[in-house]
């Protein structure tokens, strides 16, 4: 069960497809991330709202946790090797934080295709109504994304694991303004060659 | 043998320890960097000349190459998911580009030292002469640096395999500004416990 009889959600945001939405968490507030439908990546940021120009750090996470794999109890620490949230649940195990977000890039270099909708510029958008759209979009979570590594160090990006229902939690450690996209892949594995909504909810503080 | 009898070198520059240099590569031209005594990282960033808001992006590389190790015949791909370079020769076989350029905080928050040298900031020094310190260090390129993953997706950091005389050789595909600092983490099996000189030669295009 996603939601325990205790806690109290404040507020619930639905991510469309092709999408990005954004929400402010207080300290010790939680995020929970639902993939309503399964198999729907979600491009994660994070700034600290009292100064954006620190902000979840892909990068920074994988020196200070000695790891490219995601697991409760992990800390999403930012560019300046703080903690900004901690991931604390997760029904799915199998999240990606080496890979960027989709941009216009991509669609026109590879497909060619100049007007496809992108994970960074929803992100961009959905950061803008919280004063962040002068921001670079850092590097995401991706949460969900799947990709298979061999032995090598090659990797293929495979359908994700989740299934309808399946969430992650994230817990506030500072005042955060946190964005979220539904990966608009739709020519890939990655989103199962679809692309469907995700449900934020925020919950309250105990 | 690092240089064959065709070729002609324009330019030698030692890049000593705790230090950064940078150069100005022309179209065809090649850079090989060379680890002097062995056991020394060099983070490795590119810029475009021509549009300093393109540079190479290793969360872009990992995209485009579908793989976090790095081989000759990879192409050093941009933030504009184009290539601006080329990975051609490699004595080692080791190199990372999934980790973070050393910085104040790093040394700051898990070391307490205030003053530590940095490869952010050696790289910062550097690209300032070619004009460039105004613009963001991108996350580097780690030459030699040997981090071991286990098949969970966590990994340490081992001494590089790289010996005195090791080298790698990248093409430059456009006009590029690139820098390069010897890793200035002294205190941590990275460079070996010691941080030593790199040497940089430019090869003239054929």
């Amino acid at each position: 069960m996603v939601n325990s009889a205790q806690e109290r959600i404040r507020e619930e945001i639905i991510i469309p497809p092709y999408e990005g939405r954004g929400a402010l968490l207080k300290p010790g507030e939680e995020l929970i991330i639902i993939d309503m439908e399964g198999k729907q990546v979600g491009d994660f940021v994070c700034f600290n709202r009292n100064d954006p120009k620190e902000f979840v750090s892909p990068v920074h996470m994988r020196a200070s946790l000695s790891s490219i794999r995601l697991k409760p109890g992990d800390a999403l620490y930012s560019n300046r090797r703080r903690p900004l949230m901690t991931f604390v649940e997760d029904t799915v195990g199998k999240h990606d934080f080496f890979f960027p977000a989709c941009d216009y890039y991509r669609y026109k270099n590879d497909f060619g295709m100049e007007d496809h909708p992108n994970c960074h510029d929803n992100l961009n958008k959905a950061l803008r109504e919280f004063g962040l759209g002068n921001e670079s979009v850092p590097d995401p979570i991706n949460l969900f994304m799947n990709n298979v590594l061999d032995d090598q160090g090659d990797y293929e990006i495979h359908e994700p694991l989740s299934k309808p229902g399946d969430y992650v939690r994230l817990r506030a450690l500072e005042e955060v303004v946190i964005a979220c996209s539904t990966c608009s892949q739709d020519m890939a594995p990655v989103n199962g060659f679809k692309v469907t909504s995700l449900k934020m909810q925020i919950v309250e503080a105990n």
